[in-house]
């Protein structure tokens, strides 16, 4: 018999939050990168272009959690039309030791919301000058929202500014962030104008042709940019490479889906150059910030340990808190027919 | 919201067997994969050599089943000493349409088990001559009894002889499946002795050198390779390839993983030959069996349409049935935190 533990999206929201347990959960991940036998096999994708969906698994074991787990990620863009959201998915925790399934986490990309917006902050933590208050964030949407969310765990942040295509979008977010989290968040309606200033900058946006210019950055700013998750994403002017130091989150990974791939894609950096990744950071192996007026630049395309450690986390939150139901299923290896 | 259903190996035992309707439905899969716009992405693989594990993850969508699978499949080797098994599994049937979550598959491995049998089942109906009635089969494992369970829907067998390594194994499965199903089944202890006079033999080994030998084979057999389904496995002689010819169910597939990959690798096959698929056989877009002296080879590697066609059966039987537990599931996309 297995017993099998099931999360609703409720369940896993009551349970795990972007806190700084969450963050230092995803940070051990990245250090176990740099230090373990980790095993994380490329990402599979299946797209299915008659309904413009496209679909995500990810998967990676890292030593020192008890379970690995695989992340589906289905992404369809004519759902908003059906009333439902695009992007949704599931992860499902299987035992390192017996392979056996665990847990199904019904997250519906709930998980990943949090764990995508820990690595911002496991980043600034990093890379940014310790006494960071200015943030830019470019993008509107629920990335924006949780990346500032997440600086706020680990730098004193006074104030924000926000830059989206759609300014009435960025004018909202600014408004309701100001008075939930009471920093003051402004949007601008110039994307140059964010930057001026600003001690860490992230980018969260779709956008496939750079929206942010390497003139634009000053002496001291911390860069990530997290909107790169695809072959055609592109937000970074690749004249960065050239004045900011570059840690990928996953260097193989960053040279095919990343802002490295349009620079190398445009001849701004060898493919073969080297970087430093985070997670050897993180573990002490590579160099943070070195300077007070260094430029820094952490290119975030997700990784599947990312993903194993906060399924580990939830399950263990979810346990402790008695949620969830669980599903007794036999195992009969008998006549299969 | 979202209602997900979620069946347990015993839900999914109790609504679908190997039989008639198995078969055609992985038949019209292998039809599909020839003739229309599958997407099969490559297989993801994941090994944690620390316990002897290793994880498949399969998936295909395939236009005009509803939902597609993703399946994974686990194989954690040293489980029996945990008296547990060492194959397990689940499948997720997502709608193709949103790529939201339909229903969880906990099947431990049985959905794979019925999905594979049926591919014998289909390429012993197109390749194998009609009057075929005597058939041989390597292993002695719960695949050496599936296939023999699966010819019996598509030829009229009248006896089979088994060959295992173990010979008290083929001697148990021998005396089980003929008290059972009624026709008779004879361990035998010379592996040649199995293949003379056969009609249809089926490999289902876990072999790393070849067990099936081309001098062996005779006019008008028809031979089944079902157990190399990784890179190190090998059943049959390459210079089969020679003698009769072969059909791969997926030939991206079988030259890196099948009994192809062992032959282009020993120089018995050029690694750029043509060879059709069991898909292009099954739609008429190839011969399958063009007289009563040809021998035919069919290296079954295992694909992705079959897990997809596999599930939405039993899904759709499911739901008839009104089998299974459901689960609603809140899709909140509001504050993540």
């Amino acid at each position: 018999m297995s017993r099998i533990t099931i999360l609703t999206e409720s369940d896993l929201r009551a349970v795990v939050q972007l806190d700084v347990s969450a963050v230092d959960c995803i940070e051990r991940a990245f250090a176990a990168l740099a230090t373990q036998a980790v095993a994380m096999p490329p990402i599979l994708r299946l797209d299915i272009p008659q309904f413009r969906g496209e679909v995500d698994v990810k998967t990676a074991y890292v030593p020192g959690f008890d379970g690995f787990a695989i992340k589906v990620s289905p992404g369809f863009f004519d759902n908003p039309k059906l009333g439902l959201p695009s992007l949704n998915g599931l992860m499902i925790l299987f035992s390192a030791k017996t392979g056996l399934v665990e847990a199904l986490l019904l997250d519906n990309g709930y998980l990943t919301d949090v764990r995508t917006a820990a690595a911002g902050a496991v980043a600034a933590r990093h890379l940014s000058r310790p006494d960071a208050s200015v943030a830019a964030v470019f993008g509107a949407g629920m990335q924006a929202q949780l990346q500032l969310q997440a600086l706020m765990l680990v730098r004193p942040l006074t104030s924000a500014r926000i830059w989206a295509r759609n300014h009435a979008k960025a004018r909202k977010l600014a408004a309701d962030f100001t008075s939930r989290h009471g920093i003051d968040v402004a949007a601008v309606a110039d994307p140059r104008e964010a930057v001026r200033n600003a001690d860490i900058i992230v980018t969260t946006t779709p956008a496939e042709k750079p929206v942010l210019m390497a003139e634009w950055l000053e002496p001291g700013q911390h860069l990530t940019a997290m909107g790169s998750d695809a072959e055609h994403k592109n937000e970074i002017d690749p004249a960065v490479f050239a004045k900011a130091r570059y840690i990928a989150d996953r260097i193989t990974q960053t040279r095919v889906l990343g802002e490295l791939h349009h620079a190398i894609k445009t001849g701004a950096v060898a493919e073969d150059r080297h970087f430093d990744e985070l997670g050897a950071v993180v573990a002490g192996k590579a160099p943070g910030r070195t300077s007070a007026e260094e430029i820094t630049f952490a290119d975030l395309t997700g990784t599947g340990v990312q993903d194993t450690a906060i399924a580990n986390l939830a399950v263990s939150r979810a346990r402790d808190a008695g949620s969830g139901q669980t599903i007794d299923n036999k195992i009969d290896k008998g006549d299969a027919a």
